[in-house]
């Protein structure tokens, strides 16, 4: 047996995405345009922003007014009092506030910093505009699994990716937030090890690795490639979305 | 320009490593019986066990007498008390304990499960044998790097993973803990976003993002394939250590 190779690529050419755009049409188009045919076993990592973006959820600040709950933590915090606002209709918990860093767990599940709410590319210099995070990402991921499969007549794996900062860790990594497909979670327990002793660490944030693979070509800055595929991923697990890698708040020694 | 491209695969027929191993040389050998060229700009990722083992960075729990707080520990976390001894050895600070849970910042700095100690996959299944990390990761991935060039004649660049579980998210992940040749943490302050706006989230864990990928072939389990070539990474910044990607004590809301 050949030894597992991968290749991971930038999808080139995806025009700005807009609400209410087919996102699965956007992509299967960049995809023809360069002469890119889908498998059913590739994977398709598309960065959350344009997701969100699709899914219309912009917010604006001008029309927030902010709680005296959220005044507070504006304060000790020390962000918009509006967007903290924003950021509190978003989030289940707050896990940790300081100067400068606010991290919750979104409605999802998945704990980061700012619920996810961004100005950043978000498409235009209207400092008033910010991003939520998809309301339901593995809703988000599954639809779009099921719109390229309409369009393309194969079903390739969706993971809707994230970059978020971590405990314990500089700079951020990008995580699965949404997954349809593919096992979000992988289960190793009772695999043996090469001793031919039982895997005792048998849980592995198998799209999470995805997402952080497919970031090395996506980019973070201008380059305008939220779409990455990745072709050559073996699994042989049932379908997870990454609703499983969220860790229960009473399973969490670390909030 | 083409849009970015990475090919990610694992090198096959690594022999077990012994201590005392030349593992620049090992490697070596193992990419030209596969018939692979290294290049300045690839990247090998090696798994943390093989540099551990050629470094005989093994423990015997015989030759070990649990300290009183090595003992008491080792009832809150329900191990072996022997085991508890050495990861106390190796670590700088308890993050985190409960049952079964014993989160320490390593002597490196990095904060893991156990201190990085390990049963499994250490080619033996004499119980009695763990296996510690690299005494220091980022020397060791650099003393990789230059003893492949002395060999080869191409200096790429090397990262040493481990996967590590993570505060909030289940499952693994594969980070960084030692590199040479790349920037394992990329500042892009600075960089215009796609709106002209000036990028705030600039650090990103590069060399972890790396280690993920590379974890989507070198695999968990039995399947022998601890080093992964990278192949098409772009990046345009100075080098870094893996040092880089622990967080300060001090700046970390999470211990």
């Amino acid at each position: 047996m050949s030894a597992p190779r991968l290749a991971i690529e930038a999808v080139p050419g995806l025009p700005e995405v807009r609400p209410g755009d087919d996102l699965a049409r956007v992509i299967h188009d960049s995809l023809a345009a360069a002469s890119i045919t889908l498998r059913a076993d590739d994977v398709l990592v598309v960065a959350q922003k344009i997701v969100s973006k699709a899914e219309g959820r912009f917010v604006s600040l001008a029309s927030i007014s902010p709680s005296p709950r959220a005044e507070a933590l504006a304060v000790e915090v020390d962000k918009d009092p509006r967007l903290v606002e924003i950021i509190l209709g978003e989030s289940a918990d707050v896990v940790g506030a300081a100067p400068g860093v606010l991290v919750v767990e979104h409605l999802s599940g998945h704990v980061m910093a700012n619920a996810g709410v961004d100005r950043s590319n978000v498409g235009t210099l209207d400092e008033d505009l910010v991003l939520l995070l998809p309301a339901d990402p593995d809703a988000s991921a599954a639809a779009l699994r099921v719109g390229v499969e309409r369009i393309a007549g194969v079903a390739p794996a969706v993971v809707v990716s994230d970059s978020i900062g971590r405990a314990w860790r500089n700079g951020t990594a990008a995580v699965a937030i949404g997954a349809a497909g593919l096992p979000a979670l992988l289960d190793l327990c009772g695999l043996p090890d090469r001793d031919g002793r039982t895997l005792r660490v048998s849980l592995v944030g198998f799209a999470d690795q995805i997402a952080a693979a497919a970031a090395l070509v996506i980019g973070e800055g201008a380059e305008g490639l939220p779409v990455a595929l990745v072709r050559g991923l073996r699994f042989d697990a049932p379908a997870v979305p990454a609703a499983a890698l969220r860790r229960p708040r009473e399973r969490d020694l670390f909030r």
